[in-house]
């Protein structure tokens, strides 16, 4: 008999899970039924502040994958409007509630995958759910606040929180045509990046036109007629016809910690190498699952997509009988903002004191390309670096076109835990239309190495 | 007393090893002369085929450091003009022809650095030393080709050799506005990459309106008046007003060969891990030394910038009293061609062929951007894979903006001797406006690891 996969959640990480499974495991072997209380499944969340910023124009790009195709090419049975609201362990069941109808069923498994992503973090404070205030985290989200702002047409954006997200959105309404003002509790934008990577972020919004108000905390939205009127921060008062909350997300595990799995100490549901959680059969995936920080060793949560994808894969290869570990992240993302590109891979420095490392930073200041080749722009790389070892710990850019992707060497380099001192040697590519003889990284790379030698002889 | 250094070959790889020796060593402590026979020091040769096309417009920004500037800010006594043309190894003295005044002077040397670069290979053919018909490798030929463009407005260019230079060229005088014709012996233009790839870049040419004739040699020139007049292949006749020779170089060793200083088998100048010479105190690097290829362990001669600066470098270091070894080269190369980016590292088919390993390989066609992104554009990317293993032995990637330096990426995994299975989890960056969520790069380790496992199941 066909052995049953409930997969909870729709998006990157649970149908990742699914359709790996699915190509190890036909349907004769395996049923599969995936529950998503949204409209959509497989989604890029990524992708909507360039849709509602115009950049994207189709709606429909950002769809993946529709529960049609889930059901015709794979067999994989993909619900939307179903929310799981109880996982019984020892029954070895779900319950599932059907929006649509509101009716509730029982749904067996074998196998389990808690696929249940990120909470959007919600201030408690007043006001907070008047009209007109909205989070950036689901495609409903971004539908939502498409109709609102065709509808109200509103002139006035308050972005609350310099996240990623946060920084994408300010720009996409700066596109749209509104007044954009940004409140930032901490000193910089992008508290991912150190305060001066982060400041360069800062310069690059407010070339744009953003009102920047960093080290303020939002106390409270006033509403007139139910919507959303103004933002009230420690400091002033800012007029708002939409607000914009982009203060990050965390795991989504009330489900799982009702259940009795195990939660780990980042807040995400523990998992073990292969991404079972601590119940046999139970997996969990993306955004809602723990993770390892591959330099710092700490359990982390972090909710990026490239994660929730590769993590997916893993937990679908071994429920389909498969062998796969995950061996953790580093946390490298990027973002386009206003203009400008910017990248991180690893620990930063707050992290990496946070860590129990010494280290030193070295930042180069080079070009994107050949000095003197059209285009050339400044790109600015900094590393953080383990002191006496020279071991790299993490690494920032910031610059124009042609910037942010030269991460990807860094990460690389950081996953096998190179020395600054062997990755000056490494075979970068170079022609004129693309980098400087010497690659920033490797400019990065050799001054830190110089830092790190000249502070060992000074120990001594 | 001070030491005497003698640097033979004022471009990257001696001019590296003269200033990282001066940055360790003050002049009081060490004389540093650089004899140069051209007019140049510190040029980027890579530079002059986008001067020649007029993407550059300032020909001094192809000169990275003047003797004046070596002299006044790093008290380097860099010569032009100045042609070594012997060297004695028991006397630790070479003699040196000042080329403005045609007379020789003996000059002592306590640690001789040996740079004199790469000799363009000139066909034996008759007809090849007419007039019109140019080398591309030192800023002298830059400047040669420039005066013949401009005072015999030549309009009917044929290229020979289709290597990174001679598409450079070809694409240079296309932006001139000559009609160009490229003649190539083998089947497709650019050996070093598989000849599927290459063929992308041969339709990439035709594509831009160069007439290509592959698999095609030539047989002679022809010349009216003492100028060029034709090229002769075995298929036909091309007329040509000039011609560019773009058949690569070989290290320039003969002044070392005739002082005794071991060759190595690929030709290059023997060197130890801190690139010296089997003669202490006689130190070489770049073009003119031997390198070993980390993948196939095999002893090359390849001419490419970035080793010779870091070779160079690795030398001065040592000179200066430091200690820093070389660990080899992975072959990484680039080039814009045609509008086309394209790169590779490591082993491509013939080449792991020939170092021994069994491999197979797999090829991702995927985008630079998020597929829905404004801007996306396709990328292929060639994985060659040990079998059973998985190890990564090279990479080629093809593609339009965005492409070429994700190769990067693969370099340091090949450095680090990675498998595919191990690269498809590496944490790379990922935004829409950079990627898909799923890196080409991780598309292709995915694919290639799904062979290595399949094989290796038929292989049980």
């Amino acid at each position: 008999m066909a052995e049953r996969l409930v997969v909870i959640g729709g998006d990157a990480a649970g149908m990742s899970a699914a359709s790996q499974a699915r190509k190890r495991r036909g349907p004769e072997d395996l049923e599969i039924v995936a529950f998503e209380r949204g409209n959509f499944t497989s989604y890029s969340a990524c992708g909507i502040p360039y849709y509602l910023g115009d950049v994207v124009e189709d709606f429909d790009d950002l769809i993946v994958r529709t529960p049609e195709k889930f059901r015709d090419k794979q067999q994989i049975d993909a619900r939307i409007h179903h929310e799981v609201v109880a996982i019984d362990l020892g029954a070895r069941n779900v319950t599932v509630r059907d929006l649509a109808n509101d009716s509730e069923a029982i749904e067996g498994f074998d196998q389990l995958v808690v696929a249940t992503g990120g909470k959007p973090v919600r201030p408690p404070l007043e006001g907070v759910d008047a009209r007109g205030i909205f989070g950036v985290q689901t495609l409903d989200d971004a539908v939502a606040i498409e109709n609102f702002l065709e509808n109200e047409k509103p002139k006035h954006a308050v972005v609350i929180g310099g996240g990623y997200i946060g920084l994408e959105m300010a720009e996409a309404f700066q596109l749209r045509g509104l007044d954009v003002a940004l409140v930032e509790r901490s000193a910089q934008p992008m508290v991912t990046l150190d305060p001066d990577i982060g400041e360069l972020v800062a310069e690059a919004m407010r070339g744009l036109g953003v009102d920047l108000y960093s080290s303020e905390a939002v106390t409270g939205f006033e509403a007139k007629d139910g919507s959303v009127a103004t933002v009230v921060t420690d400091n002033r008062t800012l007029h708002a016809d939409i607000v914009v909350l982009g203060l990050g997300t965390r795991p989504n595990v009330e489900l799982a910690r009702m259940a009795g799995i195990t939660i780990g100490e980042s807040g995400g549901v523990k998992v073990d190498q292969r991404m079972q959680t601590e119940i046999e059969g139970v997996w969990s995936a993306g955004d809602c699952a723990e993770k390892i920080n591959r330099v710092s060793g700490k359990p982390v949560a972090i909710a990026l997509g490239t994660h929730a994808n590769k993590e997916g894969r893993i937990a679908g290869i071994n429920i389909g009988g498969g062998y796969a570990t995950f061996p953790g992240v580093l946390g490298t993302a990027t973002s386009k903002v206003c203009g400008y590109e910017v990248a991180r891979t690893g620990l930063n420095e707050a992290e990496a004191k946070d860590a129990g490392f010494e280290f030193t930073t070295a930042t180069s200041e080079s070009t994107t390309r050949a000095g003197y080749f059209p285009g050339a722009s400044p790109i600015t790389t900094k590393l953080v670096v383990e002191q006496r070892s020279g071991r790299l710990l993490g690494a920032q850019i910031f610059g124009k076109e042609g910037a942010a992707k030269r991460i990807d060497g860094l990460a690389v380099a950081l996953w096998n835990e190179m020395t600054v001192d062997a990755m000056v040697n490494v075979d970068l590519s170079y022609a004129p239309p693309f980098a400087p003889v010497w690659d920033p990284v490797l400019i990065a790379a050799r001054k830190a190495w110089d830092k790190v030698q000249l502070e060992l002889a000074n120990l001594k």
